[in-house]
Formats: C-alpha cells, sequence, structure tokens
C-alpha cells in the first residue's frame, strides 16, 4: 500500500519523493451517515454564534452548540475535534430536541477562521478557452486570508483602489482531517463536505500589480462568500454538480464540476504533498466560463448588484455588491 | 486631517480612493511602557503553552498567563484583548510574582495562528542588485500559511518534493491594533512589536513551478521560524538595524534595515488600504543580500545545517535543517 502511494505520488508531481509513508492521523470519518447541512448563525434577535445543522436545503435549523454547551460554536473547531464529537451532534439532529426555524436567523459562514483558504486557477476548459489559456499541466494555487470570508447573504464590497471586481464561483472543499502526503485514493477519507464560493477578484490588481502575485487582487475584505451550508460528502458527487452565477437575475456562469481539468481527488492529493491539510481547510477548486473580465464587452461588478451563485445540491449565496 | 490621508492615500497607492476616513478602531497604545519581550513557551518538565515575557535579552521569563489565568496563552488572542489587558500583563511584569528560568523551558514562535504572515519581495537594495532586477515601483506581497510558522530553535524541514531550500533573514511586524486605510502618520499606533523571520524559500517551486505564484515555494511546513520574542515597539528604530544570517557558522547575509526599499510606515499603509490589519497579523519586509541562489555557484540548505538569523535589540534563531 506505501508503494502504490509513494509512487502515485511521483507521478502526481513529477519529482521524487522520499519514502516517507504518508502522515496519517486522527480519523474524522464520515461513514454511514445521513448527509447533513452543517451552518453557523446567529439569531436575528442577537446572541452569539452558534453551529446547527440542517437536514434539507431551506430546512429549520436543528441546533447543536445550543443544545450540548461542550460542542464549539465553530465548525472550524468542531472539526479539530474529531470523530466522537461528531458522532455527538449526529445524535443531538436525530433527537431533534431544539429545532429553530430558518426565519429566525442570519446565517453567517459556514466556516470562518480556517488555516486556510486556497484557490486552484484556470480550472474548467471552457475559463481556458474564453481567455486563450492553454490548459495548464499543474494546478495552481494561491490564496486569500481567512479574514475575507464572509456569509451567503452578506454584501460584498467594492473598495475605492479597483474599478475592475469580477465574479468566479467556485466548488470549495472543506478539510475534515488533519493529513499530509494524502494519497488520491485516500482523499475521501479527509474530506469533510463541500460549500459554494465565490472567488471575487479585482482584475485590474490581480494581472498588472502585485508584481504577477495574486494575493492582494484576490484577497481584499468581503472576497470569498461562502455557504450557505458546509454539506457532508455522504452522496454527493463533486465531478458532476451543475454550477451558475447570476448577475441581477441574468445568467452569467452556466458550468458543472465534470468539466474539472484536476479533479478534487487530485488536487487535494497534490496540495498535501507539499503542506498538511487541517481540519477546516477550504480549497476552491476554479471556476467556469462567463466571468466578467472575459466578455465583450467586459462587465464588472458595480455598487447595487445582485450577485447570486448556486451548486446543485449545496445551495446558492445571494450577495449585494456596495 | 482626514484630507491629508486622502492625498497621502491617493499618492500611496496610486490611483483615487473614497472620501472616507479611516477606519479607527479599538486601541492598543503602548505608550510610556518600558520595552519588553513577549514569548510563547512551554516548560520543559511539561505543560500547557504558555505567555510571558522578557525585560532582557536572554532574561528569565517573567509568567504571565501562568499567574493571571484571565490573561490568554496565546499573544494573538492576548493582542485582540487590547490595551486593558496589556497595562494588566504590564503590572504582573513589574510585581515580578513568578519568574521562570530561560533554561527550564522551551520557546514556542511568539505568535502562533495569526489571520495572516505576509511577505513583501524585493526589498532591500542588495537583494535586487544580486539578481540584476531593477528596485520595484511598488511593494509586492505574497503570503505564507500561519501553520508553517515554527519556533526560534524549531528543525526546518527539507521536504522530498524540493531540492533548493534557500534562506532569508528578515524584519518581522507584528500588528497590535485592527486597522483599515491607515495613513503613515498613524502605522505607529498600529504596531506592537517587531520579530525576526526566515522566509525559507523552496526555490525551484517559487521560480518555475506553480505558474508563477510564490505561495507554494514559500508555504512548505515550518518555511517560517519566528522569534525568539516580539519585542514591544519602544525604541526601537525598525529603519536602522544590523539584519545577518549564517549557516554552519559562516557568515551569508550582513545588512542593515535602513537599505529598505519601502518603510515599514509606508508598507503597513499600502497594505491596509488594501486590506483589515487585525491583532497579530506579521508582515515580514524583505530579506537583504546575500541568499543561497544567487551565490557563485549557488548554495541550498541541506539536511545538517545550523541556520542562524539575528536582527540587532531582537534575538536571534537557531534552526536546524533535517
Amino acid at each position: 500500500m506505501t508503494s502504490i502511494i509513494r509512487n502515485e505520488s511521483r507521478k502526481l508531481l513529477g519529482v521524487v519523493l522520499s519514502k516517507n509513508a504518508p502522515t496519517l492521523v486522527k480519523n474524522f470519518s464520515v461513514s454511514s451517515a445521513r448527509r447533513m447541512r452543517f451552518v453557523q448563525y446567529r439569531l436575528k434577535k442577537g446572541g452569539p454564534q452558534q453551529l446547527g445543522a440542517q437536514i434539507s436545503s431551506n430546512g429549520d435549523i436543528f441546533d447543536i452548540s445550543g443544545v450540548d454547551h461542550s460542542i464549539p460554536n465553530s465548525l472550524v473547531k468542531f472539526l479539530a475535534n474529531g470523530n466522537g464529537i461528531y458522532e455527538k451532534a449526529k445524535r443531538i439532529v436525530a433527537d431533534g430536541k431544539s429545532i429553530t426555524p430558518l426565519d429566525d436567523v442570519d446565517l453567517l459562514p459556514p466556516i470562518t477562521k480556517p488555516d486556510k483558504v486556497v484557490c486552484v486557477g484556470l480550472n474548467y476548459s471552457g475559463h481556458c478557452e474564453e481567455q486563450n489559456i492553454p490548459r495548464p499541466k499543474e494546478p495552481m494555487f494561491f490564496s486569500k486570508f481567512s479574514s475575507v470570508i464572509v456569509g451567503p447573504n452578506d454584501d460584498v464590497q467594492i473598495p475605492p483602489i479597483t474599478n475592475s471586481v469580477d465574479w468566479e464561483v467556485e466548488l470549495a472543499v472543506v478539510i475534515g482531517r488533519k493529513g499530509k502526503a494524502i494519497s488520491q485514493h485516500e482523499v475521501k477519507d479527509y474530506i469533510f463536505g463541500y460549500t459554494v464560493a465565490q472567488d471575487i477578484s479585482a482584475r485590474d490588481w490581480q494581472k498588472s500589480r502585485n508584481n504577477g502575485q495574486f494575493l492582494l487582487g484576490k484577497s481584499m475584505d468581503t472576497f470569498c462568500p461562502l455557504g450557505p451550508a458546509v454539506v457532508t460528502k455522504n452522496k454527493v458527487d463533486p465531478n458532476n454538480l451543475s454550477i451558475k452565477s447570476w448577475v441581477n437575475g441574468a445568467l452569467k456562469q452556466n458550468g458543472n464540476t465534470s468539466e474539472l481539468i484536476f479533479k478534487i481527488d487530485f488536487l487535494v492529493s497534490y496540495l498535501s504533498q507539499i503542506v498538511t491539510l487541517y481540519p477546516g481547510d477550504v480549497i476552491l477548486t476554479g471556476t467556469p466560463a462567463g466571468v466578467g473580465m472575459h466578455r465583450s464587452p467586459p462587465e464588472f461588478l458595480k455598487k447595487g448588484d445582485v450577485l447570486e451563485s448556486e451548486i446543485e445540491g449545496i445551495g446558492r449565496l445571494r450577495n449585494v455588491v456596495v
């Protein structure tokens, strides 16, 4: 088994890896669970952030951290606790002791303060074609600061230093378990679930400033809407999901994750050869064709626009541009 | 005052900014304090991480979080608490109730889990000259994942996927207070202190992989040694500090922060126009000439090497390469 992993990893990175076996750490498996939708929320009437779960899209919220105060109100901390706490959360949901109507809450970002928000560039064939760039031979990763994450219904701010803010709907993977040098076969054990992300981008800064480094153009405040929930991986086929975005009701992106050039298992395994992945890490997997920059004429977001982003079976973000 | 800030910010970024005044938030001023050296440590005999302070380089440690359990054992959380807790910590140190011999502790990284570790490229004239690159017209920022921070005496790992790991000693700024669109005149109120950093870099990945994005080559596990302490800013002139590194005792870098192309006040103000800065954020300010890549022949770190990194008045890192 170890030799299989080694050979695969060599092939993956195009370099010779050491003989070290992959690092296997505390388990967070989600076997035999029903699909759950984890949310972070706050009651409209006030109070602290809470962790809860839906069992259907747009369903009411089964309170978790509010029922058992030993459970963290943060999904990152929840995941860092390992499998035991997840089993406890499932029992709380099964008991259904405390259910809050969805109408009574404000949904917060389902993940806050992860160690990393990593993004993959150029990962849909259509997005390569629209900018006349060949399909990449290896994935390209860049990052956003965790503090720029906002919720599924939060405003996206256009800062005064840019006039070319663009949209990119993306499927985001949420890591459930610490891991390094994970083989592609094992990736499924390290993924907790999926959410919808917007990789908001200031194209002037991304393309023409900061000496070619994407960081600043991708990491302005509010440039990472996430949500509405982190949907556990059970029965989700991440390689066959409709993915769409709209601006003011007009369809702009209309793709399918089947177009991914580098698939989820490959991306997670590849990244884990470079750096340890931690529970709660968020990996944005690229955007399909239809971004504003490559339209003719180019289109950018302006104050008052309503940006909607949807992935099949996960949900929809609705962010107003301010 | 607002118009001065606006005009300065316009000049700073070369773009027109809005008329919004800068965001001013909860204060963390360090006025009239004596210079203190904040450390995170663990007793060699075991136990939890603690927050403490030295009042001299290589001095024994005044316990802080161990004396008052209402004070967090993390410098990031300590700074997020604002000025009141800092005054409390100063009183604890003044009282000197509990002092632990330096020999009895392992120093941890003085900062862990900040929202961001941001690095500036090409910021010493000598480092530009050694690679025949003109001095940049604006600063270039890239980042490391927070999880790759290690302590002042920790090992630096050469991962199996690279054979060109290089050194870069850097002065790191630690932010004390949340801020956005900070004017250069105000930056001093937002800085908590300074520490020594190593911006360890896998040159093959930085230069030839990942489609030109520095992230992966700069963010492998253990690629950000920090420490030994965060020295509060009082009486530190960050623009006139000797900065050096050695490999196996041979001097490799020998510069002075007076060579900084973009000074600290400018860098912090500039970055804060892009994104909100948070307490504990770490900004690495660039490296002087003498890195391995530009030597003739090029030199890279190998297993068993001892890398030492020192900045006048702050301290020295000693990291063994494994």
